[in-house]
């Protein structure tokens, strides 16, 4: 492996924050940052900001100008090297004359795969890899895990009690959490590249499951222009075609795809929506095959919201990655609803396993990060 | 008020510090420390270990030595000026010639409340009270409630799995969270001047609720040494007279007190346990009574553990004053057994309120302290 120095770990840093900025648009893209060194000095700074507009390299390079020549290229993800919409990064690192491209990760994706660094490589330019790259994975877990499995990074949002209920028996549950912790579940959701939940919550709620620019947190709202919001597409399993063109949903113009297995006629929707045609019952090859189908339209990150079978389908079946968690202090009591139904979980020893990631104040409510116990 | 130095500061933060050392032993008494400071060096420290032994004055005096005079005295808690198993300590401090005598809070101990600064301020001392107020407040949360309202600091220990389960559907429940949270469980049981529990979880686990020297976290055990060991009174609540001498409780040579409403025949029983006669269903006067009954004992701190029935009770009639929950990174699922029963909460706004203090990891499991929402 080759030797970082501390300055190093300093830029490549950097260009993890850099990249950072382009995760509420980048989808289905990776976020990647770059920053291009020269004699200890940033010459060039860059990000990928979206699908189709120029990679964090180009964007470095831009910055840059001619000063790129003989710099080092600190960048989140290996320079790709095929042409996709843009042409590959690699090639323009070299036709900059970089000296020397530091990258924190190889990137999985089959067309690329270490062919980017081979060709920095054949072209005589010093390459290493590796540095941060604990951190690397972590900002592009989605694009990671899509590349490598077919399937979406799968974040389950819940919201309850102290006492791990949402509503109340008779179904009363407005504002369990408080404002800012809704704020931080619009965050989430801007960060997904799509909302998965039922035509059951549809029913009950009737949401837009939308992103409001101005409910999101104000350090967001700085960095984010709300002429830049992107919508998460949204997908809802309707097995029983309940949901209506009059729902909300249908107020945001924004995809909406419905799940079904029957054949849908979807004249009276808008265009923005689309039908999927897949089994849709909660047991596991259905969920599994959509997750599957989700992967296939480039779905990185599926943020679901909804009820307690859905939710508890998915941790049954292992494909829910992360529960994010909103714990309110209140007690509603043991006759009021339950956060997840687990019928296959009898005895504690078959009890779902997971690891505690975070625990942080939120307003007046706590919230939890979890991520499945690796095995 | 008196303005204090940061000075003044650092040498109550020591005597919060030493009066620490108390909290596993000094019941019913309350903590205190107390640091004597001559010419801005520390000339004695002292802590109140137990009962009838030396107050915190009186063990910095002795450790001053000469130097006691003329010193400023800094203490946890106004000096008593009563005689109980020991001589009033403001008069101590008077004798041994203190220039000036700095209190953290008054004692709210109606035969002190205010007489052992009156008693310096007689003898020409120079008294003030108020510095640290609030972390004073904090440590000796049992005794001051018990001195204000006649009724122990209620802690409310719960663990549950992160949907707010205790148990499977079957009662399945030994091990929900890990070795580091039951030693922490065991500090906690160590700090409390009472542990109260049920019958019923008499009847279904068979515990001795005592505690474990061996158990405890290393840190507790290097200050804490097994000869000093107090085991907290045992109170159970027993209806139906349930318990019986072969139960394990007995197995422990410390006091159990059987909490029932009908006359009871003790002969069987060890002669460290007692009978309570009380009425004992979960109703807010029989709980209220109880509670006035264990502040009459001197029940400074009253550690919880119980199901969810007696949980709920003290919820919902506001005699909890602390939770404490220990949320293991596991599922139950929604047939599972919930944390509390709320017969009385149907409404959402019916809620009981509480407010977040803490949340840590402590192993694999999250402890979240809760106190009771201020109205």
């Amino acid at each position: 492996m080759t030797a970082f120095t501390w300055q190093d770990q300093t830029y490549m840093q950097l260009a993890l924050d850099l990249a950072r900025q382009g995760r509420f648009t980048a989808t289905p893209n990776p976020i990647v940052g770059c920053v291009l060194v020269k004699d200890d000095k940033i010459v060039g700074k860059g990000f990928h900001f979206r699908a189709g507009e120029p990679h964090a390299e180009v964007m470095a390079m831009r910055d840059a100008g001619e000063n790129a020549e003989g710099a080092t290229a600190y960048v989140t993800l290996e320079p790709c090297s095929h042409y996709g919409r843009t042409p590959p990064c690699a090639q323009g690192l070299i036709q900059a004359g970089v000296a020397k491209v530091i990258a924190a990760m190889q990137d999985p994706n089959p067309q690329v795969a270490g062919k980017g660094l081979q060709m920095l490589r054949d072209a005589g330019i010093e390459s290493a890899v590796g540095l941060l790259e604990e951190k690397a994975e972590s900002i592009n877990r989605g694009f990671l895990k899509r590349m490598r499995t077919g399937k979406p990074f799968v974040q389950l949002k819940l919201a309850m009690s102290l006492d791990g209920r949402t509503a109340m028996a008779n179904g009363e549950s407005k504002w369990i959490t408080g404002e800012i912790a809704r704020a931080d579940v619009q965050e989430g959701r801007a960060q997904a590249s799509a909302i998965l939940s039922t035509a059951e919550t549809v029913l009950a709620d009737n949401p837009q499951l939308n992103v409001r620019w101005e409910q999101l947190p104000q350090e967001v709202q700085a960095e984010y222009s709300p002429a830049d919001l992107r919508q998460p597409v949204r997908v809802i399993i309707d097995r029983r075609h309940r949901v209506q063109p009059h729902h909300r949903l249908f107020q945001i113009e924004s995809p909406v795809w419905l799940v079904s297995e029957n054949a849908r006629d979807m004249s009276a929707f808008p265009t923005f929506c689309e039908h999927i045609r897949l089994k849709t019952t909660e047991n596991s090859p259905a969920l599994l095959a959509l997750m599957q189908e989700l992967g296939r339209r480039q779905i990185n990150t599926l943020w679901v919201e909804a009820g307690a079978t859905l939710a508890g389908a998915l941790i049954e079946q292992n494909l829910a990655d992360e529960l994010i968690i909103y714990i309110a202090p209140k007690l509603l009591g043991d006759q009021a609803r339950g956060l997840c139904r687990l019928p296959h979980v009898t005895r504690l020893a078959d009890a779902p396993q997971w690891t505690l990631q975070s625990a942080v104040k939120i307003g007046e409510d706590l919230k939890t990060v979890y991520t499945r116990k690796s095995v």
